[in-house]
Formats: C-alpha cells, sequence, structure tokens
C-alpha cells in the first residue's frame, strides 16, 4: 500500500510551467520547430561573467567551492543595494536582503515567512504561473483581480477594493508582467501600496523583468510602502543565467531575519559559484543590457508585433512594455475552428511546428488567449512562425 | 507598526548551525585559532569536476547557464541510479530520483511533501541541528529517541516502539551520523524498517556521509524497505562541492513525483552548472574518495582519538565510525569547572583560541557534552588544539 502524502499534494496542480516545458520537450521530435514557448532567456550571459567563474575556480577551488552566509556574501548584497537605490533616494542595507535559490525559491520563502493557514492572497488574472502554488502550498485562499487587453491588461484599483478582506495577508504584483507584457503606471503602484499600508498587508512584488523595458518607466512599490513590501528579483532574465538559481528578497530587516531562518532549512545557503557570477555581473549591467539584451529583444517584439497585426487581424492584443510576451486574444479565430485554446496550441503544435501556451495555464481570464514568447527565436524565424499560426486560423 | 510574520516563525529558532557559523565568525578576530566547529569539507573538490566545469562554460555558456528539468538532467540521474544500486541488487529508475538544494534542501522538501500539521516525526537525540527546524515548519510534533555514548550512541529499538503512536508520520535516521559518529548496524535498520512497515510511516534517511565510513558498512534502509524510504543525499561532503548547493531525494516514484511538484515552486530546477560538475564526479569518484578524502580523514580522526585519551582522560567518548565528529561527554570536567558546555565552549575560545560547538545545539542529550570537528585541520594542530583544552580544564 502507498503511504500517505501530505493533504497539500492532492490540491497542488503540476505547474503549469512544466507543461510547457513537457510540450517543448514533445516539440524536439519535430524538425522544425518554431517556439513561442518558454519564457528562457536567448542570449548567453556575459563574457566577463563567466570568465569571473572561471578565473575564480582556477584560483581558489576550495574557497569557490565554499559555503557562505545563509543570507548571501556581504560583498554581494552591497552591490545589490547600490543597484536599488537607484530608483529613489532609499537608504537600504545589507541586513535588508537575502540572496534565495531564483526567483522561484524567493517567492517561495517570502510566502512561508508571512502566510498562516487560511490567510488570503490576492492576485492579478491572469498571473505567471508559479505563483498560485506557493500559496497553495501555505494553505492560503487566493483571490483574483480580472484584467483584459481592451484595457491594457490594467489592474483596477476598485477590483482590489472588492477583494480586500480582514484576511486578506498578501497582494502579489508583478511588473513588467508575464504573461501580459504590462508595467505598472506609477498611480496603479502608488494606489496598491496605499491600500497595503491601510489594510494592514504585505505586498509582494515581482521584479524579474525590473531590466526588460521597452515602454514606460519601472516604478518599484518599495519606493511607496517600503515596511509592507517584499520585492522579489533574480538573475536568470537580467543576467541570462538562469543557472545560477539565484535572486534574493529585500524588504524590512525584521521580514528578512524571518526569511533568513527559513532559508537555513530550505537552501543553508546560496551557492558561492553563483554569487562570484552575479558580483561580477553589476560591472558589466548597464553595457550588457543597453547594447545587448533589450536592443536583441526589442527588435524581435516589434516583428512580432508587426507581424501580428498583419496576418492575424482578429487577434486582440496589445504592444508590451517590457518582459518577454505578447498575450494575445484568439476568440474569434477560436470560435470559428471550434477549438478552445487548449487544443488550439495542441493542433497548432502537430500540425504547424509552432508553440504556444494556452493562456487558461495562466489564469481563468487567460481561456481564449495564448501567451507567444518573442525572446525565443530570430526575427525572421518569428515572421515564418506568425504566418504558420495565420495559415492554420484560415485554413478551417 | 511593523506587519505580522507567520506563526511558524515564532516557533521557529535561529538554526545552531547558524550559530555556529557566527561563533566561527567572531573566531576569526582571533589570530591563532584552532577550529573543531564547522562540518565544511577541508579539500577542494577533484580537479576533474572543476575542469569538466571549466570547459562546459567556454564550449558553450548558454547550454551552460540554462533552465533543466526539475527532477534534474537525466544523464545525471542514471549516473545516481548506478551508484545507488552498488549496495544491493535493485532495480532503481531515474523517476525515481529528484534533484535537491543540497540535503538541506532535499530534508525540506521530502517533510514538506508527507507532513500535516499534528503529525508526529520520531528523530534521534542528540541530532543533526538541521532536521527538527523543517520539522516544526511543517507544524509537526517532534519526539526524540536518547542516545549515549556509553552505549556508542545505539538508537534501542524498544525505545522507537515506545513513541509510535498513530500520529506517527515519519522517522528520521542519519548514518553515519552528525554529531555522534555512529554508523547504524544492519540489525537496527532492518529493525527500524521493519517498524515502518508494520506501522505505515515513512523513513526519512540522510545519507549525506554514506562514503565517509572509518569502521563498519553502510546500510541504507531503501534495501529493507524501499516502498517507505526516502533517501536524501548530497555532494557537498563526498565531491567537497559545498557550493553546488546539489543533493537529490531517491524514493517510491509517487512520491518522488509529490516532491517534484513542491520542487517546481521551491526550486523550478537545479544549477546545470553543478549538475555538470556532479555527473564528472562520478568518473573519479573511487579514486578520489580511496585516495584523498578517506585518507586524510582518517589520519586527522586517528590522531584527534589518540590525544582526547591521553590529555582529557575523563572525557567520555566513542571512536567515530564515520562523519567528521567526536561527541564528547565533558561532565567531569565541567563540574569542577562549575560551568555548562555552552559556557564553556564561550570561555574556551576566548582564552584558549579553540572553537568547539556545545552539545546542547544537538539536542537535550547533549548536555554536557561538546562536538569536535577533526576534518578542518592538520594533524600537528590537531594535536595542539587538543593540549589547550587539557590546559584550559586542569587549570581550576
Amino acid at each position: 500500500m502507498p503511504l500517505e502524502l501530505a493533504t497539500i499534494e492532492h490540491e497542488l496542480r503540476e505547474s503549469p510551467i512544466r507543461k510547457i516545458a513537457a510540450l517543448l520537450a514533445e516539440s524536439k521530435a519535430h524538425k522544425d520547430i518554431i517556439s513561442f514557448g518558454g519564457g528562457a532567456p536567448s542570449l548567453p550571459p556575459p563574457h566577463a561573467v563567466v570568465d569571473e567563474i572561471i578565473s575564480s575556480l582556477k584560483k581558489d577551488p576550495f574557497k569557490s567551492m565554499s559555503y557562505t552566509a545563509t543570507k548571501g556574501n556581504l560583498s554581494l548584497r552591497e552591490e545589490i543595494c547600490t543597484d536599488l537605490k537607484k530608483y529613489e533616494k532609499l537608504s537600504i542595507y545589507p541586513v535588508q536582503i537575502c540572496l534565495t535559490t531564483g526567483a522561484t525559491g524567493a517567492i517561495d520563502l517570502a510566502l512561508e515567512s508571512i502566510i498562516n493557514p487560511g490567510d488570503e492572497i490576492i492576485l492579478a488574472d491572469p498571473t505567471y504561473a508559479g505563483f498560485p502554488g506557493p500559496g497553495i502550498k501555505e494553505r492560503a485562499k487566493l483571490k483574483f483581480i480580472p484584467t483584459k487587453w481592451q484595457e491594457n491588461f490594467e489592474i483596477k484599483t476598485e477590483l482590489i477594493e472588492n477583494l480586500i478582506s480582514k484576511k486578506t495577508k498578501a497582494l502579489i504584483l508583478l511588473s513588467p508582467d508575464n504573461p501580459t507584457g504590462r508595467v505598472l503606471s506609477k498611480e496603479t503602484v502608488r494606489a496598491v501600496a496605499n491600500f497595503a499600508e491601510d489594510h494592514n498587508f504585505w505586498l509582494i512584488t515581482d521584479e524579474t523583468y525590473k531590466d526588460i523595458i521597452y515602454e514606460g518607466k519601472h516604478w518599484p512599490a518599495y519606493t511607496f510602502a517600503p515596511e509592507n513590501t517584499l520585492s522579489v528579483f533574480t538573475y536568470s532574465k537580467s543576467c541570462s543565467a538562469p543557472a545560477f538559481r539565484l535572486g534574493y528578497i529585500y524588504g524590512p530587516q525584521k521580514a528578512i531575519e524571518a526569511i533568513a531562518k527559513l532559508s537555513q532549512y530550505v537552501n543553508l545557503c546560496p551557492s558561492n559559484i553563483s554569487q562570484i557570477g552575479a558580483e561580477a555581473f553589476y560591472k558589466v549591467k548597464k553595457q550588457y543590457l543597453q547594447k545587448t539584451v533589450l536592443p536583441t529583444y526589442r527588435k524581435r517584439m516589434e516583428v512580432m508585433g508587426k507581424m501580428l497585426k498583419k496576418h492575424l487581424p482578429d487577434a486582440g492584443f496589445v504592444k508590451p512594455h517590457g518582459a518577454f510576451y505578447y498575450f494575445v486574444d484568439f476568440s474569434l479565430y477560436l470560435r470559428d475552428l471550434k477549438l478552445n485554446e487548449e487544443k488550439f496550441s495542441e493542433k497548432l503544435l502537430k500540425e504547424k511546428h509552432v508553440v504556444v501556451i494556452p493562456g487558461r495555464y495562466f489564469g481563468q481570464s487567460g481561456r481564449r488567449h495564448c501567451r507567444l514568447t518573442f525572446v525565443s527565436e530570430k526575427e525572421s524565424r518569428i515572421k515564418e512562425g506568425i504566418q504558420r499560426i495565420a495559415e492554420f486560423v484560415k485554413r478551417k
């Protein structure tokens, strides 16, 4: 007889992110796949980062391979403080930073440090597929703010107000957003920060894409409500280094101490090799983003937008202001095809060898939409891919 | 007003492991410190491991830095299966392996996947300071099996029987043990495995030190009760690679699927760089352990044993059969000094510049004991350190 698992195991769904990975793995069986699927960066990390890791491993393999403090090396946390302070003249200290296993581990620790069973968490809908899981893990109740492309996926503050209750313990914001590309306005961030202060709940802000902005400006919530905000970051996208498995949380010192206490039992400490690489990143960060990352992704984003407009005129979408994705409403095409977007994605992959991600993986409001990543393929392949989708939807 | 944290934050103690780290950090202020403190390996990782990481980063930085599957790369999981199968002719498949953030992350995921609030976990006392925390995190009740050096720190099965209740969900075994150096006998492991099967609970076996054995043989519980066992491993000690932050769990496929589902929200995936290094380790593992690790540590272990016997004749201890530590009963000396072992450790550090770890950090039965690591210092320094302790205890 198989032994019993924890009850949360029955409530927790397989992460849609991994369904996506499975789709992509399957797609490799085909020869000429065009992937608008995953959210992995398509660039190598900066040379300086790789070189520093190699030189450190050669010079002192023992030290490079050692344990570090649970919060991470002080020298790296100092670099992080300098980077965060550039948005506003805030006082930010290394005791307010705890390194984590990417943004994934940061979200998990942030929620674990504040959520009691039965607490409520407010989320946007659609939202990153990695947010609901950690909430369920902590036995929280999830409440969603619906958004739509016709309103630029704007988070309407009056809708938030309706969801706030005495049990509200946290609200999660992601800007720039996955899957919608939305960059929150100063007004929205400030309004949400005010709610958090007035109703005494935590803001968890995921700033994974903070350096990947094409239009508008990043307004970090910590500049408005620093005592209520736990901000989450990662090196996976800006530094193109997912294998670092390195991110961090910035917040009030007392909360960071609580998070570090948890991290002792979850991570013990972050990888020293990754910390060595991350520290080297700050020397070249500005140049790498401005000369390599942003121009490359911006061109691809523009090409995809033009192609969508031209070849899929009945698709609904807005141009992303940041991050890696178009979130496209295929309702009119799906109605004609008599398919939901999940079946649509499957058939599109089988018949046209193009990978897109079904919108329902990102929430109820994602139905009849698909997420299309523009960072994985070169411009010519993006053109080809959208043309294939156009052929597919017009064929029937 | 500071915002509320989760209730578990108030129950969770700062890990004694980090108290140790703080002691060590403080100790660096002194010039001539001899450390019998931390449990970090004192050898660099094998050349072949470092070389493979460097060559992979040079050859294909993009691929080396990529995300991988949540469970880890198939090729590494195949190597792991081969390594585990050598103990018995078992069928072990890669679907039964999930890579984790070291043994720390493995213990945390294993418990999170099976424990409901109120479930009971049985542990040895003294035990590794990293075990109670994850139990408290899952809101479990902890029960302890006292052991003593006069009985070779043997885990008496009749004591386990008394602790088993309907709420028993897991029993944690660590062999070779930290802090006692105990290697469990075949009879004990089999008896505990039988209890788990008869009373329908999980065995969590931490095999961190499985390759570091000086006397006796390692008997993995999974050979006796494979359906009831989640076995936890790490590359931190055998491969001298703590900065990999890489370990793994082996268990029944259904449990591993559940663990991988959790890991999606805790780690997303293990570091590809670390996996590349770990895979290279299997090519040199046997030689590295037999030619470098075991001879180095065995010599230090023998020297410390002889010195303890000669210079601290009233200390109670048994020779460790594995791992990195002597767990020494200082009762007779402490009585004369009118100190508990925590104050003793503090004064010893201040006055003689020797670091030892207070036994209470490992549980109630650890009182009046100290843990002395023999892996951190060379033989001459071990001699010097024990002599300093002898001077300290005889002086008053």
